[in-house]
């Protein structure tokens, strides 16, 4: 039986870059002071600041709302109803279900209701991977939620699994303005909240383990729509390497994010383009239109697709 | 039977990143093509200039040298003897059976015979994995053979794949020195011969294809001291990721090229710090002692290692 490597009690957990083992106090400590570091380090949150919460109702989003609350931010959840069928279903649940035990606030903004489309329907309408429609509406909700709630800063549940993953599909095609754009915190301006991710110290290993020893119910099924995804294929280059050299995956966007963005500052498109607002919405956009409504044009006029079409028929 | 995308014979060669298969003659072109591209693209070579080709006996420096004094250039090539047992004994052979047939100038510096000791015994002496005692020779060895010699500038076999696998283990470390210095040409200066890499647009796979038409007989023993290094790791996560997409080696450091090495101009170490004589040899370096001359102190003093012995032994 091994031993946590902090108080010699039974270990729930091994943690290769680590080198050692944790029990599930020790391991919820570990956790709590990786957040607080990338906090501190990003200048993420000050005290008092309302935090709105991305919450998808997956591991990380639970995980990140858990610890702000538990770290004393005023800390809200905006859950999008996606219309990924049963998934989204299931998701939206759990959500709730955490939100209500704790007695914490959960806005919902559901795409069909409100806008008039759902990811499959916007995909096929679209004829681009989901994932790009479903990040783009995502980014565009939470940020327009943030400015008309009255938000200092938006607040992600992306792990060190998932911006080493971002990171290394942008550095596989260079692509400076989104590297530019990659950093744990992104300052507010120009009509955007400050965007923040407390996780990025910690594994997607570590942040089940945290919901586990929390006792927090969440969905662990994939997004079906994901399945096949080059991000997941650019997690399992990043594992493959872990295992031959254990760090190599924090060494590779801590080091990012130490050495390289800031020799990016200053080149990313909105940086170098300058932003105005959009013709329709008015959210800050580089184009005449920005692309959320670009998207509700031409997705909304679609009679809705269901998942398992679109899942036999779409491109990869 | 495949045929030659461009003249209908029989292919010999199937290429997926290029969509289609070569005949022996059209796989020529292509690889002469190429070779003219990067020299163009990146003011290699010009007309008249004397090129020293470093010559390991291996496809790609023979296919390099081959091609040079095809497209004209006077070409004359140095061999460096590691002293790594048999492996290095028949790499020589390889190298001066190619110049004798062509009548061709090849010079060979011995490291025993001229500097007291080989790659086996520096790195059990500096107690580190033999190619960086390797590399740092051959790099020094083959600047001061230049200067020398009077030549305008240093060629190397490194292909596509050597490179894309380099610049991935720089970019997992975001080591900003070297990524700053790993150019398809390197301008000369501060007592540096200008150096050339004119295979970087062609893949280890079309340099051993290009010397097979060629008739061209090469080592094609991987180096016994190389066997588990991480750039051979390296080369192997490339390869698998350009099997999901093909494409994707050369746009990884092609892309870098472009787009992301003219960022990083002037990050370099020597850029930073500058450059001063070594105290003991002279040669262009940013500490007091070059760490050339600082890796014959260590190792010339010590006994010859065996090969075999070594392998046994050494850290990985």
């Amino acid at each position: 039986m091994s031993k946590c490597k902090v108080c010699r009690g039974p270990a729930v957990i091994d943690l290769p870059r680590h080198n050692a083992n944790f029990c599930a106090e020790h391991l919820q400590q570990l956790c709590r002071r990786q957040v607080e570091k990338a906090i501190a380090d990003h200048e993420m949150l000050e005290p008092g600041e309302r935090v709105l919460v991305a919450v998808s109702g997956g591991k990380d989003s639970l995980a990140v709302w858990d610890m702000l609350v538990e770290l004393g931010y005023e800390a809200d959840g905006l859950y999008i109803g996606l219309g990924i069928g049963e998934y989204s279903d299931v998701s939206g649940r759990y959500a709730r279900d955490f939100a209500d035990a704790r007695g914490l606030r959960l806005r919902t903004i559901d795409l069909r209701d409100e806008h008039g489309y759902d990811v499959p329907t916007a995909s096929q309408a679209t004829r681009r991977v989901p994932c790009s429609a479903c990040g783009l509406s995502k980014r565009h909700l939470f940020d327009s939620a943030a400015r008309e709630g009255g938000y200092d800063v938006v607040a992600t549940g992306h792990n060190l699994d998932d911006e080493a993953a971002v990171l290394l599909g942008n550095t596989l095609r260079w692509d400076i303005d989104y590297l530019a754009r990659q950093l744990p915190a992104l300052p507010g301006g120009d009509g955007f909240p400050r965007k923040v991710k407390p996780l990025v110290r910690l594994t997607e290993r570590e942040t089940a383990a945290w919901c586990i020893v929390r006792g927090i119910d969440y969905q662990i099924e994939e997004c079906p729509m994901a399945a096949g995804n080059k991000h997941l294929g650019y997690k399992a280059t990043l594992n493959q390497l872990e295992a031959r050299s254990p760090g190599a995956k924090a060494s590779f966007y801590l080091g990012f994010v130490d050495r390289m963005a800031p020799l990016l500052a200053g080149h990313s498109r909105a940086a170098v383009d300058g932003l105005r607002a959009c013709a329709t919405c008015g959210s800050p956009t580089t184009n005449e239109v920005c692309a959320f409504c670009h998207l509700v044009e031409v997705s909304a006029a679609h009679e809705p697709v269901p998942v398992e079409m679109l899942s036999r028929g779409r491109r990869r």
